[in-house]
């Protein structure tokens, strides 16, 4: 590559970072908003997340679009071949991240039919975990921080005890009194949609992991592979 | 490239094509193993199920050790690069399926622990349904079919349908009989699992008509974008 093709090759890198950073912000705010609803009991604030993923699609198909001349035109190697494949990835994981907001808007809509069951304090928490976490990933994504997409890993453990914590205490209000079996449900579903969105935060780090380390830290969890002692190839 | 590196790249295609239909028939065994064991009540086969994942992960790592090999080795150009950047899409669908499989081995062992709620119907059905788009999805990216791609992405309705279907109709069991609600959940969240195969095997099926046609073909559904109708650019 010539020193303007480099250089053209680094601003269109660049671009696609900010790019993920944007489609992130925007699912981040998607589930923000889609648990706010929740919590205020706003059914408007459920209409607007269940109406607004256009432009969250949009960015998915140019920032796949964007992968792909980036590969086809200036066949990247190494570090910047595995940050576009990384990319591809990333980007899915993101749009999914959507799906899973209005999958709880969704539930939303259906739990503000009944009374409300409890006071929420756990699912909450969960989001807020489930976007701290989204975040964290993706800033490692774009300062290929392994040290920061390890504590994402390190993460998804307090969500997963959330999850079952929820449901546990749910369980409870469903077998004291059926009039809280749907509404109940839907709250576990939602629950479950938080765990999902950690997951999705999880594949983003572990991706990060293998874009700078060129190590697959995947499937290694039980077989006490240490990630965070790897060095740099 | 020469004669010999192209015969060498297509070889090194074919085997990619051989090795996610491995690891498809691999996860699909997986959740057809999951729903004869809730079938059944098989314990043992339970077991199998959540100790078994060792053969799809380690696939799930080679496959995507050896798309990243083809890009960097041989800079694929058009449908050749789409097919690469596509396994590794796919690859991922079909690791999360072979995850699924466990979430579904877990519930079936917390089911096992209650009486069956009622006999299963749907929820064969909709593992039968599920495990066929997935096997279909993966046909048609080997044979670069896409109308049986469409097909697959037709199926997913049926399945949706039925995951609504039982839940209604669990959900009635549970208001009824307070003694149901844990394992009628159990079988709500396995309905879920299935649905969520169903959407993995929808990827797959997005993934090769974009790969064949180079058109995307996803968050068209209500802008009325006809699929079947477009030609190969």
């Amino acid at each position: 590559m010539t020193d303007k093709t480099v250089r053209h090759f680094q601003d269109e890198l660049e671009q696609l970072k900010t790019r993920l950073l944007e489609m992130g912000g925007l699912a981040e705010d998607r589930v923000s908003a889609s648990i706010g609803a929740l919590v205020k009991g706003d059914a408007q604030a459920v209409q607007r997340v269940l109406a607004g993923d256009g432009p969250i699609n949009r960015l998915h198909i140019e920032i796949d679009k964007r992968c792909f001349t980036l590969l086809a035109l200036h066949q990247p190697m190494a570090v910047d071949l595995r940050a576009i494949v990384s990319a591809v990835k990333i980007n899915t994981d993101l749009e999914r991240v959507g799906d899973l907001a209005i999958n709880i808007a969704e539930a939303v809509h259906r739990y503000m039919r009944h009374p409300p069951v409890k006071e929420l304090i756990d699912i909450p928490r969960m989001a807020t975990i489930a976007q701290r976490m989204l975040r964290d990933a993706l800033d490692a994504y774009v300062r290929r921080d392994t040290a920061l997409a390890q504590a994402v890993l390190d993460q998804d453990d307090e969500l997963d005890a959330l999850k079952t914590q929820v449901f546990r205490e749910l369980l409870t209000y469903m077998l004291q009194n059926t009039s809280t079996i749907e509404p109940a449900l839907d709250l576990i579903l939602i629950s479950r949609h938080l765990e999902r969105i950690g997951d999705h935060a999880t594949n983003v780090a572990e991706d990060v992991i293998f874009m700078v380390l060129a190590k697959d830290v995947r499937h290694h969890a039980g077989e006490g592979v240490e990630v965070t002692t790897q060095t740099s190839e």
